[in-house]
């Protein structure tokens, strides 16, 4: 028997942000995979594919947002059916990683978790990996199959482009981003500057103070992170900011995490517009805040994804922005 | 430099069920390591251990309740961070095993999770695994890696010839559990029957009808099982043997998972006794149940602890009982 | 250089059943790859192809009959070879597997074997494999690669339904497969019951003695195993049966290894009729048998091998029978 | 037979860097373990131990200095043949990690070589790996095995204290370090400043153009960073602090790369004073450079080696600086 | 908990040659380990420890004698269970290793199956190997383990010594180990020849035709091999030198397996003395040989376990000879 | 989403002998793949790929000439970044692998070089490995992968047949590859002959002496090894073949490395005639030996290459010389 060998695309969601897969899904002008997927009442997650995945190649779509190991745990479970059932092979796409952020021992008898969980992955049948905007670049590093880092970067700087006025100042909100917010910076010709903690000696003894590094005064602050969890860095910044004169502050990231107390700290800060993107659903409280805005990376994600399948480069899609 | 070879022993807890490990450990005579565990707003779990385990023989035990996704992570991310802290060896203590029952492709396209969770305990480094009442023994299989597999047999059986009145009979609520229910039987010289699914004919269709198989009228009836889930087939299981004239029932196994609506089922059983074990701590609902009977098996496991801390035989310890 | 991908079929057997592997690859319409198969004078084995296998998707099929270690090794010699000749993909098709009993520890200081051979597999190079009726079917999680499991239960099912009157009865030999006789009996509308040892306690002690529970009086009985080895068991399953009255007995099994003793039991047994499969050759002693009838698995074989290298679904082959 | 168990110490060293070995050797009263080691003619290595390695808790020291491909392999070489003649742990201490910096695909189709590398060293045998202030932390999770990394901080810090005087700015030569410029920063209470790379627009089109941002002037700067290779950056940010006022201008790195011209573009800038440690040998041309300092980590070295064979924390010898 | 470590030797033997490891055992003053060893009726291997082995650093000896899959499959499935039972390092002792002979590709789409087998080994658990006189010494980078390499060489230079007149001359009876008999001839100062196949043009074509290179005539000629298997070879080699004038001829291998015809072979061969070891046993047929003499290399073998246990140098047992 | 599959051919060479990898090409009449390769100052190398390798048959051609380590790790790091940019398959070329002569342990506490290195390219992501007349074949089961081994002896009788008159005498300069030697005497119906260094007891003492094993004298010698590095053993070989009355000598060899000081032995040497072949390029220094004649292996490569891309035999292009 002699057989004209051909592939098929299939794209599967997990159960965290069905909304998204089916955007991307849209674009592609594909119908999302069927499987059956249910969470028994002790927890147990069940899945099962009610279509042949023989010989696919399967993309299994998932982002880490609460419950959220349970979240990594159903994608792991769907990645584990689709290697039992023969898919030829099974990517992992994660826009947003859980767990990114612990990628480096910073105390003794810690875990590296992102090393771990992307472990997970590989152990589960992984062939490959698909994430966006990972907190440290290095985690690609985590694994030894092919790992595409896409940047949400290009949809920002059109953004900031259309919406902010010079004269502008991009902002890291902590040390350990200064590089991003540089490459912004370059980006929109824009100047730079960050928030460093530092230690001031008063009366009453050593206590540690905000500071900003960089002029502000008389510019339109934009804060960079990649993730806004609970807010309490960005509000401080943004407040920061304010007190050192900027005439108004925003905060833009890839992924909002916005866990509580987000919503209501955001709420009360200085901050123009929070911009973020739908890696990861809007949490419920807040969908209330009205100066939230949400872009969609989902052409990126499904650009990605076609380019994939057909053996294109990924990185000339994108000008390079998109490795 | 030369050194005299030696070992320690330490003992740590996930936070799914610490009342059990306490045991474990004044049964042992030592204090549980100690360990910070927190989980973040948006759902991260973070470990750190507070004191050097380097070169340690360290046990890890967590036990699979809800929520389990959460838990069992926490128990990865616990020995990954042994493993990056030098711990010498490291045994991953699973009083229940989550997903245990999903041990085998029963349809197509379908995951076998307990292998996949048994594969992420040796990615995340563990050295060797240790367990009770696995929901089938095939599952020590599933790891290249010593897996103590312990029963609670010994505790139901002492428990059994106590309280139970001749004549007695085990039943095996279901086809798949028979030959355990025969071990019972032997063990206690009492009879054996289980509930069997047959399709049956009737004026609308056909409609499956449960049937037991084995002689129970006039007898006492014991359930046994390793778990009790939701407890619907021990309780149709016990209507019927009422029905067909069992002078009482009892419901018996190890793991007392009692997800919702467990408790409201039981209550309304004609059911005498629920006798588990402490593997699992009981939900809050089943707390109530005055019929509820807890077994402890930390004795089982401080003994099998301590005999692979100094290498003594697991077997012996239980006159082969746990192998 | 650019070339468009094209898939081979390629079917090689070992030396343990030629027949089978020649009766399946008529089904497909191939001739049986061409491989030197010999046994040097100590008893080492030596293969090679005579032809290129370069890019194939290559089957190596071989049933575990004895000399058995010989026909294992054998099967992993042709598949090492097959990866050094740089196949695609290999396939390893058995039938019948070994040490298949030999699952789990029963006992303190076993080996599970069952996984040993399952690894060595992998070892050699198998991508996948594929079995018929497994004695466990949680052996599939003894590998991460895909298995295909195949169950000859239509072919029993469809033999049952033309020669067995009403009304019948199945029963398990043993109480380890009453869940499998359960569904042979739903199938055709049966009762089912079980053979148990119980202790029993006479004049000079506690003697073991066999019991049947379950309606057998006045009924056809069938016992249902997955292998007949030295027909210990069945045989004294049937003697008992008609001691509590069945009308008949008939055995039926999958796998017929039927080492010796067996056909001399079978001969004086009461027994009319045993069905098994070709999934092993019939040793010489027991193709004396009258009463032996031998259904053929090859076009189960042939369809799962086929959808195999088509990619197409192989349970929908089979109506979810075979997954 | 029954044998007490015990653990001896081995230090071996490559032929990079013999002289911090020795230091490390004498500051723990042991001799270097004796190994030939050879370089044939066409490039070759050849390495064998001339005393038994067996049972030994062994570590192979190496620093990646130029030829620093030759000289990873020797290290890799050794560690194959300490595994092969039986070492029961092997250890790889690399003061200076090569190719550190590439620990990201920062642009398509760019390898990681640090995450190559890493495994390279496992797969010759390595157990667990030191190695001191790695260009990213990240690196640690390359591997999964243990990984200890030490810092010089205390040592830099110790020489701060003593040799510059108030008011202070550290200065990050670029916007990727910033975070562990602050950390100097906050331990002896400095300021902090980062050079930006910003487009800028002149009558002859758009240039890069270097930036202070933060306050030097009429301060004494000390530029900080892992690594001083050419020295171009350092000099560049000199140059630029220079002309932004700086009193003074110190450089400071654990690794002296200085590969040509480092030398030369060193003498000629307007440094003060240049503080490097022995992690490196200084190559020939730097050694005639008056204001090279070079501090020794020597001891840093042989408390954590010494702190990993007896088991003891590591990270309480350097209060919590070494994890 | 604290402990002291301290390690227990235990040696196991498989059934292929049980007087070899009593031997061993006698010379080490312990007894042999007890396992149940069992053959089923269809040729299943079954072994079950008898006593503890927890921690044990254990040692299972296997020659590979005929039926030699199966004691193949019996040496993998005793240190399976081992393994399982928590040996804490097992050692696979090979004497004589099956397969040794297909260590390459000699042609195309040939296994390799001595690094099959020696795979084999590893996937089982063994932690190191030990074997004697491999048919080709890269047979140790088969795996990344350990792996004991001894040498019959002393035993039968002793030999030698003793019984044979001056003049000698070693003889390699083909020409891939002209190196091992130039070894020998090195050490008691012998002269080298060997047999060369060598196309001879006749008048009716061109057929092979032995070649004595080497001066032989007016010598005592010692056939040298690692394996007499059924002895054309080296029969061959033996009337080739009488022919050219050998006053004598012996034949020396490490290995005698003497498969069928060599008893008969060697019986009519102009062979004074066949001097082999006792890593196998003899075949029953050559145990009638008169002239054939069997060494023990049972001291060589106890000596490398007791130096491999106590982490001893085992070259320096033997002065380099045993590596 | 459908797609047909297809399947595109990239040849890539590292720096060392890109002319060999440019004839390669061009007698595939295809282009080079396009690279940056760069070398840092401190040595540390870089590598590129300018265009998409998406889903391409790679192959990473490099000959391991000096400086061997650095062009070895060039190789690996090629091999990594086409892993990571997702390359489908990744085929290494190594037409003269180095350290091939440590290939086992000669000495106790030795490394296993060769396995090592092969183990390197297998981490790195090589899926397959291509070679020319490696030092030794066991070298092909150092990898569980395939190993095309390739052998220039096609093209040495050729050479032979058209250039040396009769007789001719095949002369192995060492125990070693007698084996060899007497291939090329068999395919040229020629005499064969080896170098022997035996014992020779003088007044002074034990020395070694060199001897020649078989006729040569009035013939035409040809001394064949697979490599002449600084061509000791060769001319040594040499000059005791004229001693013993060769009519002439010439050398043959595969792989030219001639380390220094081959080429100044060389000149010096009673050889007619060093015949090479372009696995490497020559040295320098050798370039000048007026009797160096270099023959090309590139259409042995090339026709391997294309066998091995459109999934042909190797073996059958070459008549069976290469496998």
């Amino acid at each position: 028997m002699q057989l004209q060998g051909s592939k098929r695309f299939m794209l599967f969601t997990g159960s965290a942000n069905p909304a998204l897969a089916e955007e991307v899904a849209d674009l592609l002008g594909v119908e999302l995979g069927k499987a059956d997927r249910e969470t028994f009442p002790n927890g147990e997650i069940y899945v099962r594919y009610s279509e042949s995945v023989r010989g696919a190649d399967a993309f299994v779509m998932q982002s880490h947002c609460p419950p959220l190991n349970h979240h990594i745990m159903e994608q792991l479970v769907m990645i584990d059916a689709l290697e039992r059932a023969s898919a030829k092979r099974i990517t992992a796409v994660i826009p947003f990683l859980a767990y990114a952020r612990q990628d480096r021992k910073s105390r003794p008898r810690e875990p590296i978790t992102a090393r771990l969980v992307s472990d997970l992955f590989v152990t589960a049948g992984a062939d490959r990996l698909v994430s966006m905007d990972l907190h440290s670049q290095q985690i690609q590093g985590f694994v030894s199959k092919p790992y595409d880092h896409l940047t949400a970067l290009p949809v920002f700087n059109d953004y900031l482009r259309e919406h902010v006025e010079d004269p502008t100042v991009i902002v890291s909100p902590d040390t350990g981003r200064v590089k991003e917010a540089s490459k912004h910076a370059r980006a929109i010709d824009a100047g730079v500057a960050f928030i460093h903690k530092r230690r001031s000696v008063t009366q009453h003894g050593v206590v540690a103070a905000l500071q900003v590094v960089g002029d502000v005064e008389g510019k339109h602050a934009v804060i960079v992170d990649d993730i806004i969890d609970t807010a309490g860095t960005v509000v401080a910044a943004a407040e920061l900011l304010k007190e050192r004169g900027a005439l108004s502050v925003r905060a833009m990231a890839t992924h909002g995490v916005l866990s509580s107390p987000a919503a209501e700290r955001l709420l009360a800060a200085p901050i123009e517009e929070i911009v973020i993107t739908n890696t990861l659903p809007v949490p419920k409280e807040a969908q209330a805040l009205a100066n939230l805005k949400v872009l969609s990376i989902a052409s990126i994600l499904a650009d990605a994804l076609k380019a994939i399948f057909t053996d294109d480069s990924v990185s000339e899609l994108f000008m390079g922005e998109n490795a």
